[in-house]
């Protein structure tokens, strides 16, 4: 039963599209990820994904539209939902989702990261 | 899929302890919290709950230590284990956990608020 600091577990990492996990509820984690750049189309068949902004801004493409969060912001993705996350300078998030879910969902490719890495 | 801003959202209510849902993913609920003065002691035997501070700083008490929090700091609660939230100036939480979720768990009484209350 620890306390967790955000800015202290962003500062272990530098590596941009690759999520760390930081917490465990029942199956489901907390992970921080930093985003920068284009991020591949994909959706998740199996869970909704939630997208919280620590620091920064981004947009998340769907198929019909483009919505833009910024720090202090909340998304629920809906599972099987195509999606896009851009990020023009860097973005900081914190993601919750099932432990398990890969980044690149469906779409998999060379921007899919090494899962439940624990920083 | 709308974008949730946290202080939107915090700005439309001032109760105290009564917990407002703001998202929900999968059977999961994001819910945000005002929280001052001291909590009753309780527990949730069926599932953790995150605490995530965005404003203001709190404390957890346990049988065995306490434990503080403030802005951008998160922690996992197991279920099972008794605790009592406190805070001496308001502070403002987003708080994680299942559908159905009872802010005084195992405990109830007065300080027990109305569940799944949308804002």
């Amino acid at each position: 039963m620890q306390v967790i600091n955000f800015q202290e577990k962003l500062n272990k990492f530098s590596e941009q599209w690759s999520p760390k996990v930081i917490a465990q509820m029942n199956d489901y984690q907390f992970k921080l990820v930093k985003i920068q750049g284009e991020f591949v189309w994909h959706s998740h068949p199996e869970t909704d994904e939630v997208f919280i902004v620590l620091a920064g801004a981004m947009s998340i493409l769907f198929r019909d539209r483009q919505v833009d969060l910024q720090a202090g912001e909340l998304i629920v993705v809906p599972k099987g939902v195509e999606h896009k996350p851009v990020a023009v300078a860097e973005c900081q998030i914190l993601l919750v989702e099932p432990v398990g879910t890969v980044n690149t969902g469906d779409t998999g490719g060379s921007m899919t990261a090494a899962n439940d890495i624990w920083i």
